[in-house]
């Protein structure tokens, strides 16, 4: 038994350490299918490769969200496998398009360290950065979770706290080299709404629903490579249940979302995010959208759009995120803060 | 809300209009994998490189029905989102292998609309065409609907019934360029029976059967990207089922049908097709079919055979497709008329 | 219904004949995609392409198992379709890696035939031959299984038993060509442990677990165009399960054991294996090996592992395999015997 991987605890972690996380993994055309099978994923940009040459690109790349996943399934064996919660992200940003053929790896580096006052737990910051073959990096986030102590009388490290963006500027953002949406052909998109025609504070909901299945969000998570025991092992939890990974419901929502926002192609960057109600399987699943922000950027014709992202349960109000005392609603999953890049 | 596609309505169709229809989609070497996983799927030309170049093609191209769910899937939300009932196909051509690689389009004409005398629906004729990154036509076929009305004030069109032919003449047919069935290598595809084997009328029971489950109906049918709500949401009906995709049927009984014509390779044509009883996840689904017709085609080797394909629930007696009243029988699900191309 | 494969029964085999089984399989992309969903499949060499090139492979091969199931899939419509029960199998050798691209088919020879004493059945023995576009045998492996007799009237043949190794000798083993593990990194392999760490008689518990579904196996078995009725149709057994394909448990009990021995990187040989309980959905799998034997290889840095891999429900205790009567316990579902390939 001691060959098998414990975790680390709360005291393992040392801020300034980096963890190079194991098993590179190579993605092509299968897990592009995949990901259609998957999820309702509709944009055009990942699903046609001359919708993306058309756009500047030289082929259509992985879905932007499936490549976080592959990046944070790789963390799971070191930085979750004990943790109590999944506290929050910050400063996402996808830094270069994965292309068929690529192979990532993930390394994470401690920003943070904080022992809660029970003295039993604490709060782990890493920075997570994705690379390709060539060692460039792909994406990179900021994540922390709250994690277990093993060795209860392991003296409390100094508290370090990260300075994190409550958002990313646009000028954070990378915008993929050659995007150029001034050729952007609307009509094969699906939508005739440019960037121009979406105010900040309007709500849009996007009407269709998905009920959740094991079989599904248990291929989901392990074609990531995610390993964690809750999402498949129904002798786990006391009730039965297996847990959803919350990337599922992730990318669940921004599937749902092409109806209404068919033409926030690519995702930039990810502000912040809060699973806020766990899923399981049976629940119908829906979403709707509230536009943050609006910002000009330098490439032809591309405008960033700050959209905030709910999945709610099916019979939720569109628009309604928390109760009168400030906690999320029971129905909603899922409060996602993003950046997109539509045609202006 | 305003920005979510409500689809359209009886009025708002023209005969003679042409709809291109959104999302483009790169298929390849992944799709090709996933239906064989969804599907028991065993026909050699589109399992094998191999055998699909000793029978004069390139290699093995994307599975016909996959075609013909990729076409269709695009003009769901143009054609079918407020549609009460699909009411038939004819005409269905296979004009060209899909090679992976290759990115598909479909474009529908309007070539028929009837308003029912109830005034609050109408018939709507649509032909559409599947076309390649070449802009050359794989597939085309005509497809009727019963569409609600929005506005039950607005005034009944011209009637215009297309003039359809009941089934194709095997000169209609379309022989992929290059196909040849002299070296056929009956032993590598499973069954010796070749094209002079069959007789008109003859009924072949397929024996194998498969149940159904929601997760593998709607990964299908998400991964042609065909969005109706009725596959997915399973709050959308009030039994609270999901309504399985036609469609799926069609490729589990043309799967099942290997089982005794293994060597009905490639389909060619489609006359007509009949969803005739919904099919929903739990039922167990059989297959038999029969022999409407036979021809000679000018490419070497190769014969035309017209077939009756029909999926029914397990337990139902094989060549029972109508009681005495006329109507299809309860256990029957799907009656396909079809062309597929077979060693002489 | 003359055209349908009714199967071979015991008295159609004679020993000394060679069956070329039907339909070819091109595998590629899409099928390690969907390896790496429908099992928590992590040994590097089959995820990372990179990974592959540094141990002096081209790229990152096919799964073993996956090209196991592949060639063994080809088999049933002409051994198993009768069979009532699969007794057992031996000197199973991989003998070349299965690249993406490549079209596998399969052909047995008929090398033992023993009828039982009740008259009804009896046991045929096959060496079956998994072959390239090449006609490169990538592996063999002898199975035998329990038949029955259609025509009871027909004489016993001349008992044959094939005199077989009860498990292959180091120098069995086919390493493949230009395997080199002296420049291996355990980082991104995701373990520290090496060989020379294994001691004989040293039991490891992989503590993951996870729970069957019907769509996930019968994805994984359709994939490999295994056409076994019982593992599909939920009407074929009187109680209306439907028994899952005993290589899905295989498969699944491998990629859990990665918790332990994530460098056991290739298989290199099948010694035996026993099916020691049926599995059904439901269930939740867990997995326990035990180091049989070790050895050295010809390959730089390349040793040789032996290995019990026993997979169970979960709740069962490590290390237990059988009763005091000598049996399997009931909460043992299969107990493999192979040989790895790990870096010294």
């Amino acid at each position: 038994m001691a060959k098998t991987n414990p975790g680390r605890f709360f005291e393992d972690y040392k801020v300034g350490e980096v963890i190079a996380h194991a098993v590179p993994r190579t993605v092509a055309e299968g897990e592009r299918a995949l990901y259609h099978a998957l999820y309702p994923a509709r944009h055009a940009l990942y699903s046609s490769d001359m919708f993306a040459q058309d756009c500047g690109l030289e082929s259509s790349p992985l879905d932007d969200m499936a490549a976080f996943h592959v990046v944070f399934g790789k963390t799971v064996p070191d930085i979750s496998l004990n943790a109590v919660a999944n506290l929050g992200y910050a400063e996402g940003r996808f830094l270069r398009p994965v292309w068929p053929g690529d192979t990532l790896r993930s390394v994470s580096e401690v920003i943070g360290l904080k022992q809660n006052s029970n003295g039993k737990t604490g709060v782990v910051w890493v920075r997570t950065t994705g690379l390709n073959q060539q060692d460039e990096p792909v994406m990179g986030y900021v994540r922390w979770v709250m994690v277990r102590k093993n060795d209860l009388d392991a003296p409390a490290p100094e508290t370090v706290v990260p300075d994190l963006k409550s958002a990313l500027d646009v000028t954070d953002l990378s915008i993929p080299e050659g995007l150029d949406f001034t050729g952007y052909d609307f009509v094969q998109a699906g939508e005739a709404h440019r960037w121009g025609d979406y105010g900040v504070g309007e709500v849009i909901d996007h009407v269709d629903g998905v009920t959740l299945e094991e079989a599904e969000h248990m291929l989901a998570t392990r074609l990531w490579q995610n390993t964690a025991k809750v999402h498949f092992d129904a002798t786990f939890r006391p009730d039965g249940q297996r847990l959803i990974y919350g990337g599922h419901i992730i990318s669940l929502a921004r599937a749902l979302s092409f109806n209404g926002l068919a033409n926030a192609q690519m995702i930039a960057g990810l502000n912040s995010g809060a699973h806020a109600n766990p899923a399981f399987s049976g629940l119908t699943v829906k979403a709707w959208s509230e536009v943050l922000d609006k910002a000009e950027t330098d490439a032809p014709g591309v405008g960033a759009i700050r959209l905030r992202l709910v999945a709610v349960k099916a019979g939720a109000e569109p628009g309604k995120l928390r109760g009168e005392d400030g906690k999320y609603l029971p129905d909603v999953l899922l409060d996602l803060d993003y950046w997109a890049l539509m045609p202006i």
